[in-house]
């Protein structure tokens, strides 16, 4: 990398660091208007350039939002991105060990909380997930996931039902990446029928226990392979 | 807004999107080292202060790292961004009732998983948690979170505990912005000994629910203070 390259990095990286400390400090409270890059540039002493490229960043990141014709507004205090680096250093075990709790959690919420439609599209889920004769893994892997993400929907809690599509995808690609040869048990439709039938029935703690009855020997099973793998 | 600044905002953008959408697609694994930037600059047809752009954008997202002297490798293939803009956009009651079950969790895996110096650190925490005359809100809530956070750090699970840093950081700006005069119940010190007690006694179940006894009443008061604002 060329010095000025570098030297421009760090600039930016400097006002990055500034901007994430004011917001952390509660500077522009939460739903609050950004000042213009004009006046973050002149306020922090370095170009608008830099000020846009820090700004780009905290969007991604999703710290602010760009309202059209408006200006840029802040949409979260903490960064969620330290949160997410933490817990992309995680094992395998550890996210899915996080996957089975929410999953659990789902099920006892959608017990309480979900709405016909809700119970409609998890029984149709359902209904398609029993296996196919000459399917991949994948192929079956989708309908479970749509099956629990159904699940994961009519929890009544959109933060929990991003988190477990998070830790789903984040466990399937690990598992992917990591025991391609070795066969994960895959579940029996009956478990996942009884999951259906609890949230049916409104019983959140059989709710619970069935989807614990998935996630469980899953969990071990994985331990096993992860330490035979050692 | 310049011209000129929103066509090179809109470059970087688009290579942000594509190098989002290979990494989603898995052309570079988990753990990889991403080509330099001169090869994606080639290969995306764009210049390479572009590329770096994209990528620091990359890296504060916790998608990418780099190692020093070596490159930068693939820490993510999921956007942990995408997921957390969707919980940023969630309530304070689904925030709230997140960082409750992730609470129950952790002091469950404590109670079978904590070690000795875990033990302490929740002890003295415990030890310093009675409220003190003349204090603010705001001393107390720093120690009740040094509680639970001990907690969550010796529940043996990187992930969780992130997650219930993160949440809790969330729930308490919310808080603190959006019910500013109201009076949160205090819980007491017994109940937080409770905690304590079970996971020194490697009770799981008995810290589950201590756990509980102290979350769901401030779900529940939360629930009717925003009732009553509304």
């Amino acid at each position: 990398m060329t010095l000025p390259a570098a030297a421009k990095r760090s600039l930016v990286d400097i006002a990055l660091e500034n901007l994430s400390a004011q917001l952390a400090a509660g500077r522009w409270p939460l739903g609050s208007r950004l000042p213009t890059e004009p006046e973050l540039a002149e306020e922090l002493g370095i170009s608008r350039n830099t000020v846009r490229e820090a700004i780009r960043v905290l969007l991604y990141a999703g710290l602010l939002e760009v309202r059209q014709g408006d200006g840029t507004y802040v949409r979260a205090i903490v960064n969620p991105g330290e949160a997410m680096r933490a817990i992309s250093r995680a094992s395998l075990r550890e996210h899915l060990e996080v996957r089975c709790l929410l999953e659990e959690s789902a099920a006892r919420l959608a017990a309480e909380r979900a709405s016909g439609p809700d119970l409609a599209r998890i029984a149709a889920a359902l209904d398609k997930l029993a296996p196919r004769d000459g399917e991949t893994p994948e192929d079956y892997a989708a309908r479970d996931l749509e099956f629990h993400v159904a699940i994961a929907d009519a929890c009544g809690n959109q933060a929990l039902a991003s988190l477990y599509r998070y830790f789903s995808d984040a466990v399937r690609q690990s598992v992917q990446d990591s025991i391609r040869d070795e066969a994960l048990p895959d579940p029996d439709t009956a478990a996942h029928a009884a999951i259906y039938h609890a949230i049916r029935d409104r019983n959140p703690a059989r709710a619970g226990e069935a989807a614990a009855a998935i996630t469980r020997p899953l969990l071990t099973e994985l331990a096993q392979l992860l330490k035979r793998q050692k």
